[in-house]
């Protein structure tokens, strides 16, 4: 017995490992101060709970249809119109069991073998997954430090089209640079998408985990529509993460494609936590500004403190809930080379669990700036306090 | 913008175009009598929904292992080493969002393009999709009609094995033809197995739809737990179609990788409804007893109404919540040749609405008998009967 040969193209989450580190150090009685998880630790709502508890009592337990509730799917596509300012139908949306399918799904109905693919680096790292298990090329674009932010490379994401340049993922509000396009960064991304006839995927799994101003969309420019297939879901708005259930949103020869996909790959998303998803964008909006302040009493109290660490330098990103500091100055002063053994040190050394760069892909070869990622969803602001107090002990001493 | 070339190679369940027309039909105001619905009409038991409601109460609400939830694992491996007498652990069970994705990951994780895979024909028409969408050769293994029901004819099978047979897939207790592979054929099977080095996908969906005696698999037999993947789910045995929740039970090796696919696809299957599956198989079994006694008086009913037809000859399986009546005799004297025009002449003609042969897999050429397929997991025993009465004056008309 084999396994075939495509799973040795296939990637993960090496994030995982972190989490299984940390988990088998606590389980050693030491304190751990996980700033290394993706998951929120913030109970969902209550109306949508109760919503769900509804569904189920009153017998929405059989089969669904594979694009999902109707009602949900033109819930979902009125709530992005109203965001995205787009002109998106029922018929544009294809209910799915979490933001994940939408990336495999996305390159399964759309990518040939041999087919290059933009994908960012760092950045979440089932794009680089899915392109080369499914037999494309994944070509990636980087980030670079700006003013206020990290931002796209333009020049070296032009650089990097070629004629076999067929499809971009885009993560704006980025994880895990937290980075965010500007009007004109998005005005020159759609310009190289018309130009190279490229078809972008949008994760926008974090759309709507923004501290101030508004969230855009590639989508919303002109002529983008038709060109762009959005991620969402409702894991991090509304704190849902466990729940599995997003959508995606484009074309409808690109929806009823995936919903084909659907057909094969699981029949249908749960169908009474669809009804919960309803309640979600129609009801009460307590529990998402709840999430909100929670989250950004977190960043705020760890970008302080962070910035307080002499060798570290961060930004303090609108949106998303990860932070990317610079830590190129202590790496150097600790005289630590090795991603690896400064996370494994600081772990052991203060309880502190973070993630590296080398979670969000393999590093370019000139690349000299050293990052780790610090996620704030999964820990309180009083453990935050006491956790980069720590750090900063290891830091400087 | 294009899709893929491997979307040309993708199928569905065109029984859903079935479902469609029958909803068109009672649309226009017209008496519908569902034989074609896979789905369940009967509700979940209550102990396994409230077990969902406290686990969502209870803030079981954020990501869990890809694996899925331990304790479920522990209960899933003891179930099935209690009906098949087999020695899983925990490491041997990966939870899926329902049965259909351990079809998908199979194949993706054993099979290599090119290879030729056993599949049976008729059947659920998921195997033939996902083995031609990932580039295998998919090869029909047919059934026929034997002394008390359908049989797999093992000597097509044997004569389909060519060296380049790699795997094969196995619905024992199937859809449509409720046929059950007594303990010679599963010696026989598994010898093909052993010398020819295949390895299988168990399809065990209806393991325990079944009225009397008690189901066998593939893989209690010696040495065939590492060449079995059995696909597991709730769906069937508890009435919980639209919960999606399932799991693939096989050797480490290849459960590990398909935990990894899961990271890929949809990080995990939702959390809370995984307590909701412990209950169900170690609470209380009345739901259960109760779903089995009202699908063996609908079976009863329609098999003795459909064999009180002239033309009609149908067997009483034991298993599923399928009818597979060979009806060759009555299209003929109707001057019928086209299922399609069967079905639709029988819909309009009496409101009943059910798939035929042609949903489960392209016939043979030397394929000479006609079959409809019936379900009667969604329609109440006083609609079988006047459906079922309909049925016969337009047979016999």
């Amino acid at each position: 017995m084999h396994l075939a040969e495509r799973i040795c193209r296939l990637g993960t989450e090496t994030a995982f490992a972190v989490s299984a580190e940390a988990n088998a150090y606590a389980a050693q009685g030491n304190r751990v101060y996980p700033f290394h998880l993706g998951d929120l630790n913030i109970p969902t709502p209550g109306n949508i709970v109760e919503a769900a508890v509804r569904a189920l009592r009153d017998g929405k337990t059989g089969y669904c249809s594979n694009y999902g509730v109707p009602h949900l799917r033109e819930t979902v596509a009125a709530d992005v119109n109203r965001s995205h300012g787009t002109h998106y139908a029922m018929e544009n949306v294809v209910v799915e069991p979490g933001g994940k399918p939408t990336i495999t799904k996305f390159i399964q109905a759309a990518m040939n073998p041999g087919d290059e693919v933009l994908y960012p680096n760092p950045g979440y790292p089932i794009y680089e997954s899915q392109i080369e298990f499914h037999g494309g090329r994944a070509v990636p674009y980087p980030y670079r430090e700006g003013v206020h932010g990290f931002e796209i490379d333009l020049e070296a994401l032009q650089n990097a089209i070629t004629r076999r340049t067929r499809l971009l993922v885009l993560n704006d509000l980025q994880n895990p640079t937290g980075a965010e396009a500007h009007s004109e960064e998005l005005r020159r991304l759609a310009h190289l998408v018309e130009s190279h006839n490229l078809f972008v995927l949008c994760d926008e799994a974090y759309f709507h985990i923004r501290y101030s101003g508004t969230s855009a969309s590639l989508a919303s420019l002109p002529g983008m529509e038709e060109r762009c297939l959005l991620l969402y879901t409702f894991s991090k708005r509304y704190s849902m993460t466990g729940w599995r259930l997003g959508a995606a949103i484009g074309p409808a020869w690109l929806v009823d494609t995936i919903a084909k996909l659907n057909v094969n790959d699981e029949s249908c998303t749960n169908h009474f936590i669809q009804y919960a998803g309803i309640e979600a964008l129609t009801g009460d909006q307590a529990g998402h500004a709840d999430i909100i302040r929670t989250l950004k009493e977190r960043r705020d109290t760890a970008v302080a403190l962070l910035n307080g660490i002499s060798g570290v330098r961060c930004f303090t990103p609108n949106a998303t809930f990860y932070l990317f500091p610079n830590v190129t100055e202590l790496m150097a002063r600790k005289g630590i080379e090795d991603y690896s053994t400064f996370r494994i040190s600081c772990l052991r050394e203060t309880g502190v669990s973070f993630c590296t760069r080398l979670h969000f892909g393999r590093p370019a070869e000139a690349e000299s700036a050293r990052y780790i990622r610090l996620a704030y969803s999964g820990i309180p602001t009083v453990d935050i306090k006491e956790g980069l107090a720590r750090f900063k002990r290891f830091a400087e001493g």
